[in-house]
């Protein structure tokens, strides 16, 4: 079961969409992956941070941000099926694991019960050179943050 | 500017995530005829019907409904071009066709502003036979209940 | 039936996949739009263009191109559900409208009977000013070519 | 470099399309998923089975597979940004775990270098009772031509 703590910017909802289900009546494989990605978004704003400070090409972007962070590595694991309409839990739990790349463990929960984990990994590059490079200040703070509470060893 | 009325189950809103953006650093076109179904799935949950009411696949089904939905028209119209992190406030006018068809039209604005339209039109059919039927009752009630405050000539 | 012609460019096959259906067990609508994109850059291709000269962010971009295309409208008409493993014929039929703007009409033929068809609408702009332009020359002869043998009328 | 053997239904290609990139330029990360899944597919199409044998809803199917062949987990690691317009080679090395289930790892090759790999891997389950059973005799049939000349070691 989820527990709740001071991290709430940690917990966010999603209720799932006919259009993520596929023939056989379940949810198909991959929008997990794609819903781990939007509910880091969503972690994200939920703490205080712009998105233009994170993503180029936002709204208030005169320039995009000198720091890009790609995904190198992600995982799913599937437990319970998932179905149209189900209200789901989604606790993030990220990690730094070094100066220039962290982690975002994401696990959902249907009534109380565990059906699935996500974990995306992240590198920090400088966006032109694409050389690596230190996390960008505000993501730092977000890591910090969230690991005060809610370190590895919580999930 | 989106007028509020009585029928608040007709307005939802969206934050715009950076996976729905293409190269050219804006919504790539085809997601918002997906927004504007999601939307239609919170529309329907909002006024208080069961999703498994009106999809296959849901959790509580232990038969499918008897009458199936299927969509025979869409479009959309783009104004302004949306973008990572944007906060779109989506209003949708449903109107009933006839006995056994209905439209949702769904307007997209940001900061007050139309951004785009969508309208998806649904067929109401036997999900045996696949001949025509009239609409489902629940469907029925929540184009009574949109249509009172929200007629056609509102959008 | 689909007529071969000539501009064997504006043909194109796709099977459909099963993460492409929902639990109705039928293609979920959005993505017969996609299909549309996929196959006009499909048909560029075999035409001969490089998507480098249409569309921003491709590995041999230097520069992106000074002019973009962004899709005003879109729709789409559904007529057979389509399901997986269904192997489509796609015909695209292009049409110049002004000196500024051109649309690709796309219809699905499955077994020789149309399922569905859809229509998206192009606006040439300066990619830089956002003003309205000529259509880049690359697409003005793509359309030109498509049109001698495939003419608005043939659809 | 991909080494071309007598198993010639391993090996597919993909060009990658604009809809698939996200602001960054770049094709968004959970796309791959998706497309390891299509060339899974595409690879049991090549060796002749029929889809409708294999996924639920397929046109031909008056019953579905009483065999499920759900996810269970998959996970993806990027080297390489990849681009609009890049032409994939995608190689698949399948591989048998138990009676019961089996992972399919995927290569993502441009011009000779790994952009990207995958790995999918499926339970066999009775489609009714939800318990596990043995894998389908056709993917049986596909795991050991493929394995014959294509073992866990070649990749």
């Amino acid at each position: 079961m989820l527990n709740k703590t001071p991290t709430s910017w940690l917990y966010v909802k999603r209720i799932v969409r006919f259009g993520e289900t596929d023939a056989a009546g379940v949810v198909h494989f991959h929008h997990l992956l794609r819903w781990a990605h939007e509910a880091w978004e969503e972690s994200l704003e939920l703490y205080g941070l712009d998105a233009s400070n994170v993503f180029p090409g936002c709204k208030n972007n005169r320039v995009d941000p000198e720091i890009s962070l790609p995904i190198v590595h992600c995982q799913a694991s599937f437990r319970i099926p998932i179905k149209t309409g189900d209200h789901l839990k989604i606790k993030l739990a990220p990690e730094k694991l070094d100066l220039g790349s962290f982690q975002v463990k994401t696990i959902f929960e249907r009534d109380d019960a565990e059906c699935a984990q996500c974990l995306i990994r992240h590198l920090s590059i400088d966006t032109k050179t694409r050389h690596r490079s230190s996390l960008p200040e505000d993501i730092d703070l977000w890591l910090e943050a969230s690991m005060i509470n809610n370190g590895p060893s919580a999930v």
